[in-house]
């Protein structure tokens, strides 16, 4: 069941018909699990197992040093991996949010704190457009939208995905419908209403979300609907290579020795895998071992669970963390991370809530990056890793933080005042602040 | 009182000794009165007639296109400036918070709305590491920080800046303490309070605050303090000369017709101007007419008063507006503001809060950018300048948005769900969303 990506075989078995959809080097779809190819379109589900499909490619014309040189004067963005994805040639000419490109930080105080003397970075995805990794998922999906002539853009979330949808939306000129339990905060509300598309709250928790989405697929009444991250996946789920191609193009072309990865469906995990297979194929690095590790809370730790029991398989479980945008309880990725992990001489392990709350904090004071509690999930497990002796601090090390402390300001609410003191000078002489 | 950069006069009459400081192409200070001139140190106001000190430059020997081309094979961020900055030439390696190079976004749809046909941009500085414009001045800072000596930075504030100076210490390695009102928001607390520097609530308000700081300075407790907009304040002032560098490289090298920023100390404005006359100079663009367009909350308008009324000084008021990080009632560089824009055939402008909230969902639902308040009153001022023919629509427009909307959520909480529905079809048709 190992994760590859598909371009080696450059005969699809059920090709699209030529001039049907233009998105680029992809092939077809092709089933994970059985390798049964559909010709590109917008289904994500296998027709003979049920399998997940993902986008088969042809890489077979690049020459390497051409595509190196296409990609370094490409734009600061994702598109420069153009020729690497699911869109058109001239997708950077087309209206997206244009995500990517963020910050590869060299982070030396983490680094003395943690004792990692090979080199750590943080990859800080709070710099795309609506502050997470989202937007650059959201951004394939659109294209994707566009290929298939879907004129509404659609998601069931309760956090970034939401503000993602509906600011792309809003930006490539798609209506856009989300979804959203009906009782969620108001600040959560408004972060996602003020693009201006339709909010819509459903009467019911979020599973209640999900069903209906599934059932509004089934309907005409959706038809039109791209929803991204369901008849959309297999385009919208490629976007996460580009976290690969960034780091290594960021360290110079070279592969990291070790990445911490958040969990949540455990999509992110298998597309950093394929996006790193697919450089070392290319030729773009040099093939060399790299370790991928898997990061949790433990209040929802399935993955982690199962890898430490030595399982194929993943028991749900029910969230109860304050790392809400990882709070997937049956993730459907989850054997493919437990592969990758086991693979790659990696491991899955998870941090309790306090210990993300202190991982926040020390990145924060180490490296003045404020991270969503995803951000802090990863650095409380890189932390806990060393200390078990199972991340080798001698090696180039990347951690993924892949939101914004400012979308999760509870989490780190007991933070305040160190001192208050009257407005003159022997009032901060007696606070000892001299 | 033309605003003038100084590097045409090559020889300053009071030169820093050789090897005392090295800030690059900084050759002394100049007092923008009387041109009187110091060497490079931790002052801010002139000791003849105290005006306010700024940098002069000595760019004799750059020659056009090395220049360019340096410039162009620099760093994602403001450090590919560094040959025009008040910063050693080895900047780019020295642990800082690396902010700028944020998206010139080509706003199309925005345009249509407001009627341009020359070309809309949004310069989009919610794209900094702290998500304001505040991390291009604090970088500045910093660097002058490290050149003097100071160990501890600081600084007043009740928001952007607090969370820029504690993000920046921390990377940098300097010891931080920032002074607020103690009765602050619990929200803006923590933004400020995670970085993990000092946080001293000050018993008054923020003019009590500003009091304080300065008595501070003035006393040997403050020894070794750098205030980033107080003794620092002529370097920390010339990180905004970056937005006009990045904004004519992004337009491939070529001066906007008109550009709208906003003033809160009508700093940024000048600093802007600045920047504009020193590519012109440089040869690093062709020398053509630009308007400079200032921007003000209705409720926080000193400089558009003045400007409406023809006078050449600025009448301090007590601020009254939801664009907080704008409220400043008695404007430094106001009388500045004001000549540059008559100087430029621009123009000063103000907005309602009202206006302000509609710009920053106008914005939203075009391009998908989710603007602070700020943001909210250019581009606000934007719209009301077209209607009023002030700014005309025929010709090439930057509008800056200089900080996030997920610091401001509270100017927009009145925008939520547009319809709750029962998880079935029936009630989904029902709502009229199919």
């Amino acid at each position: 069941m190992a994760v590859q990506t598909a371009e080696s075989t450059t005969t699809p078995d059920a090709p699209a018909p030529a001039g049907a959809v233009d998105l680029g080097p992809a092939a077809a779809l092709s089933c994970r699990e059985c390798d049964h190819r559909v010709p590109l379109g917008p289904v994500f589900a296998c027709e003979e197992c049920f399998g997940p499909l993902e986008i088969a490619y042809d890489f077979s014309a690049y020459d390497t040093e051409e595509l190196r040189a296409r990609i370094e004067a490409g734009p600061a963005n994702i598109w420069r991996y153009a020729p690497l994805l699911p869109v058109p040639a001239d997708v950077a000419d087309k209206p997206n949010i244009n995500p990517g490109w963020t910050k590869l930080v060299k982070a030396d105080n983490l680094a003395r704190e943690l004792g990692v003397t090979g080199g750590l970075y943080v990859k800080d995805d709070s710099g795309n457009p609506t502050h997470s990794f989202k937007d650059r998922v959201v951004a394939q999906a659109i294209e994707a939208a566009r290929a298939f002539g879907f004129t509404t853009l659609s998601c069931s979330s309760t956090g970034n995905l939401a503000g993602a949808v509906g600011a792309a939306a809003a930006r490539a000129g798609f209506r856009s419908c989300v979804f959203i339990p009906h009782d969620l905060e108001q600040g959560k509300v408004v972060m996602a209403a003020v693009y201006g598309g339709e909010l819509v709250g459903i009467q019911g928790n979020y599973d209640d979300v999900n069903r209906f989405c599934s059932e509004l697929i089934g309907d005409p009444a959706g038809e039109g609907w791209g929803f991204v991250n369901v008849n959309l996946r297999p385009y919208y789920a490629e976007g996460s290579k580009t976290l690969a191609y960034e780091i290594c193009e960021q360290l110079g072309w070279r592969l990291p020795d070790q990445i911490v990865v958040p969990i949540a469906s455990g999509s992110q995990l298998t597309k950093i895998d394929k996006g790193l297979q697919e450089l070392i194929r290319l030729g773009l690095v040099e093939d060399k071992p790299y370790r991928i590790f898997g990061a949790q809370a433990e209040g929802c730790s399935p993955v982690s669970t199962a890898y430490k029991a030595g399982h194929d398989v993943v028991r749900p479980q029910k969230p109860d963390t304050i790392a809400k945008s990882l709070a997937i309880g049956n993730p459907a990725d989850g054997p493919y991370v437990l592969d990758i992990a086991r693979r790659t001489g990696g491991a899955v392990e998870d941090v309790s809530d306090e210990q993300v709350v202190d991982a926040i904090k020390l990145l924060a004071r180490t490296e003045g990056i404020f991270a969503e509690t995803a951000g802090g999930v990863t650095v409380g497990v890189t932390k806990k890793l060393i200390e078990n002796g199972v991340l080798d601090p001698s090696l180039t090390t990347v951690v993924l933080n892949t939101g914004d402390g400012l979308k999760t300001l509870d989490a780190v609410a007991g933070t305040g005042l160190t001192a208050t003191i009257r407005p003159n000078l022997d009032s901060f002489r007696e606070a000892g602040l001299a």
